[in-house]
């Protein structure tokens, strides 16, 4: 019985010890180092090796490393077969984190400062109180959730939109369409924590900007294709958005060429908001594989109709 | 009898409307609007007015707008007259929020990812989790104490250095002497909020940074006159340091010529990082007006001794 780690090359190492205290019964093999491929019962991946299927044909679980499973090809994971997306405190910490200095960083109009530092300027700005600002989190997974209720905490006015219904103290919860509409023409600073699906997909366009107050900022935080570039692109021209912090686009890494490196309101990180953390995770993936053998529901089971 | 205000004129404004419906038999004037200097009780100022003893030779009390009184002469001020510095919950939640957006972007390597954007560089670092990140505050009065609970709440592990000693649940609290020196060997971000005083000016120096962990990272948010503008240089050209966050400088508007503007890794903000709000402040004033008036104590009352 097996298990087999097919990422970032250190986080496995540190897996691999902490399986061999807590679940020496596994054999734990890091790609491509697989002896016997019939073995395989769990894999763990971000690009999962190609023809699943039939390269391990007694496997019982899918684990992402990351918090989505957009990189994955779900029709290629036979039906019988549970996905699982990795929820764990360490990356729930980082998005946190992430958010919290991108929304301060907006609010504070820090990339103004970036911006005028690069031309000499000492030009201060009047500070605005956090209860003026209204926060909008598109998402409220476990993510969207924690991201939200730090912001609260710092006094800002908070809304979450979500496909399905949630209820957060100090938090206006909108759904649906018409939430949507809502919920954008009172978000001064939008985040995006969508998971990645058909219907998500290119969300972050002219038709939505259209619907933000003028002068909002963007964060996006959930992926690249979230965002049609050519729109934002065209949102800031028009001065529809004052700025954008992007921690993911559409190609990554984002060719030398493209012009959101030059551009003085975009300011760019290169897909480092949450990140799998190696102690915390590997807990979460023992425990689900304990949950797995004993018929108990998974942390982060995806939905594939959903897709999510 | 009348209250004189010279500051930003915006919030002068503000002030004027809120004491003439809070305190009507209060006159306020807006500087230099003065009809009768010998009817000046009150003085509220960033940088008073030459003279004040003899131009002003009934002032009961004079407030600064701003949290410290380092602006100020306090020889000039006679000594039978309180001097006052803005404690206002609207200052201290802009500091909280700066410090909080600061040690995050430190914490997130933002100042490494703003230099690669200039350069068109994609290049992930590994994120650390904040319970790995040692976080110092030089300064534990009614900012620093508010900034170390913020940052706490983040899981950082969190110290605070003062002149007087201070307990505060979950923060290492060192003081003294011997206290500095435990205190920065510790500290891998340090954040300064001390008074500028006497004792304190220049006190970030080669001899501080060499106490530091190598590659801690500064953040000046104290006053310009707290930093030795070239033993910072030297310890970034060492890599002593790697990084400082500047929201004050010795001369402001930084000269357009001075070399911080172009710095990769310093990061310049114009002084904003707290600001007085018009009407949190006012409350505050007509406060310590009511408690001057029945002899209570003052809340923010200066220390000429301690000069702060």
């Amino acid at each position: 019985m097996s298990f087999l780690y097919k990422s970032e090359p250190l986080r496995g190492a540190r897996w691999a010890e902490l399986f061999a205290a807590r679940a020496p019964e596994i054999d734990f093999h890091i790609w491509p180092a697989v002896d016997d491929p019939s073995q395989v019962r769990y894999l763990a991946a971000w690009q999962p090796p190609e023809n699943i299927a039939e390269t391990f044909p007694n496997l019982e679980l899918v684990f992402s490393v990351g918090a989505g499973v957009d990189q994955f090809d779900l029709s290629c994971i036979p039906e019988h077969i549970p996905v699982v997306r990795m929820i764990e405190p360490g990356l729930i910490a980082g998005v946190v984190e992430y958010a919290t200095l991108a929304v301060l960083a907006a609010h504070r109009d820090w990339i103004t400062y970036i911006a005028q530092q690069q031309q000499g300027q000492w030009r201060p700005k009047p500070v605005c109180t956090a209860d003026s600002r209204r926060v909008g989190v598109m998402g409220m997974g476990v993510l969207g959730r924690a991201v939200l209720e730090k912001l609260r905490d710092f006094g800002f006015r908070c809304a979450g939109w979500s496909r399905s219904e949630h209820n957060l103290p100090g938090i206006e919860c909108y759904t649906g369409e018409q939430g949507l509409e809502d919920f954008l023409e009172r978000s001064d600073i939008l985040v995006c924590l969508l998971p990645l699906t058909d219907s998500t997909r290119g969300i972050l366009s002219t038709e939505l900007f259209r619907q933000l107050p003028k002068g909002a900022v963007l964060i996006n935080m959930g992926r690249g294709d979230h965002l049609i570039e050519e729109d934002l692109l065209d949102a800031l021209y028009r001065d529809r958005l004052s700025a954008a912090i992007l921690d993911v686009c559409s190609v990554e890494p984002l060719p030398k060429e493209h012009i959101f490196w030059r551009h003085p309101r975009i300011l760019l990180t290169p897909h480092i908001a949450g990140m799998t953390q190696a102690d915390s995770s590997a807990e979460i993936v023992l425990d689900n594989l304990r949950r797995h053998r004993e018929g108990a529901p998974l942390v982060g089971l995806v939905n594939r109709e959903r897709g999510y």
